[in-house]
């Protein structure tokens, strides 16, 4: 028996239900979760733009505790982790990075509510008391990780960092590096961390919420700017502020302008622009060639090109050892029955 | 006095006239062209798919000798480039590599005729006795080169080399990478000799003219694919071939579709699609951002994003040092006067 929140339908608050919750299969560990996130793609999920299957339980960042693997139990503290690593398949064998295992979730589900299977969603559902996860989904952490903050290293931290580090590779150059990103929420915030880590001496961040500003001042971002104040459009701003351009723009929204006001950002001959943001269900990116021709590269990438269960371990070293600050990242801590007030708060703060 | 081909308007033979070209002003030099190569850009352009200023005289690969610079003279053998290098801009200051120089075409003409102004296509314009362009799109070569091969060094050997080395940077993964190339014709044809210098050990080639294949083949093409001969797109094809895409994806065509192919070709963690066909004017690319979101880069480039004056004489060199073998890309040499019979030819050539 088991407690959780359940999505019937879009549009909704989620319900708190006790439901069963079955034992692990074959190659499966059942999860207490301790703590969990929740990110902007769960309140799209909640619009309807992104498309899943329904009924589900949602939530795709946890930090809990091994209950019970087939017969055998641990106490083992964990994260869960919506893209597993499986060791077998080519992409993640040939590379160092890149996490898309095609193991992926068979959506299959060890939820029942009144008689009807309640999906998982990627995978993994963290909004609930006890889950149950593919194995090569969860990674083990250290001992003395405080779930509370380490939570969002499920997600929105290894998608911020790997989009700078993994993907857009950002590199120093003389006299350092400029940097947009759009969008100054969990992910885009850990995106400016980053570029500061790697040594850019101008990070412009675009938001509409002027509230997020100060707190992205400290994290790095040099230059504030809101598109809704602006007399032209936002890329315009950012190329006449930068010469010809941004070295590399991020897009941590999941909209499909800012994907090509990103683009638009870079500089034209060597610029990069990263896609992280997911954009709703079957969205087409509209943009001309051109922008392509002069130079500019357009990528993009997943849990930042990660490989999961590897990686990020050892990020809650890197946090316990205050070699990383999570701490800014953690706007609110909520209990379990107030989930609704946390989609709340989401979307007061949401672009 | 000078014979040239002036294109008066779209969709119409070129005709031959004797005008008059100024001379050379400061920074210009007079150049008498031996040899001019023509491409695919240029047809579309006749078209009307891609915009220029009329009337103009057309051409952008050409080999010469300089004519006159202000008073000076020498017979410097030369070739023009569609995309100068000042040495001045930032973006050719920074990186070793990218030709996007700012320092553009200023629009103006050194030829007249009837009364009119008549326009320079790039900068160069090379289907002329005499053209006039800035020293900055001039390259000295060695002067044993044969004109009327290493023309086409001035664009369309350059675009299809460095799209493999400089854009894509294919390299050798365990046992060899896979390419796919999409249009195999001069500069599908360099694309697919450099990935073969690079090591692909698979190259599938795709082109619906299958007259193309036997060269394609000789050249290291390992699979030709006609997709008018498939049951599905051809995309579909590349990816059961490849198990789950292609590594390196390239379109020398220059259509929306097939760049969107290109794309969909492209390994989903890490494949790499490159862009160098010039779409037409305000054309529009669109597809879904989530192929990007999986772990693919989309990237284009033009010239090849090399230098154009610095590096590429030393072609030339190592063509005549038999370094490169330029010779299986002539397929016809035809005198000036026949200037419309090779759009004729590349018109039957054309995908």
């Amino acid at each position: 028996i088991n407690q959780l929140a359940i999505a019937w339908t879009t549009n909704a608050p989620l319900t708190i239900e006790k439901v069963e919750v079955d034992p692990p299969k074959a190659g499966e560990v059942r999860i207490k979760i301790i703590s969990s996130g929740i990110c902007d793609t769960n309140k799209h999920i909640l619009e309807g733009k992104d498309k899943v299957p329904f009924p589900a339980i949602w939530g795709h960042e946890g930090a809990g505790t091994v209950e019970s693997i087939g017969e055998g139990v641990t106490r083992d503290k964990v994260l869960m982790f919506p893209l597993p690593e499986c060791r077998e398949c080519i992409s993640i064998s040939l590379t160092f990075f890149h996490p898309i295992c095609f193991h992926w979730y068979n959506g299959t589900s060890r939820f029942t509510c009144r008689g009807r299977k309640i999906y998982h969603l990627y995978g993994t559902s963290t909004f609930t008391e006890y889950t149950v996860v593919h194995e090569i989904a969860v990674g083990k952490i250290d001992d003395d990780a405080p779930m509370d903050t380490v939570c969002i290293l499920s997600c929105e931290v290894p998608t911020g960092f790997g989009a700078v580090f993994n993907i857009a590779k950002v590199r120093m150059f003389t006299p350092g590096s400029t940097c947009v990103v759009f969008g100054l929420g969990g992910i885009g915030s850990a995106v400016v961390m980053a570029c500061k880590a790697s040594g850019a001496s101008r990070i412009i961040g675009v938001d509409i919420k002027e509230e997020k500003f100060p707190r992205a001042r400290t994290l790095g971002v040099t230059d504030c700017l809101n598109p809704q104040k602006l007399k032209k459009p936002v890329q315009e701003v950012v190329v006449e502020m930068t010469g010809k351009g941004a070295d590399f723009a991020f897009e941590a929204i999941g909209l499909i302008d800012t994907m090509v006001a990103t683009l638009e950002s870079c500089h034209p001959s060597y610029g990069v622009g990263v896609i992280i943001g997911l954009a709703p269900t079957n969205s087409q990116l509209i943009f001309d060639p051109m922008l392509l021709l002069s130079g500019r590269t357009l990528k993009g990438g997943a849990l930042g090109n990660y490989k999961t269960r590897s990686c990020i371990p050892k990020m809650v070293t890197d946090y316990l050892q205050k070699k990383i600050n999570l701490d800014p990242l953690i706007t609110h801590t909520l209990p379990f029955e107030s989930i609704n007030k946390a989609f709340e708060l989401l979307q007061e703060k949401a672009l």
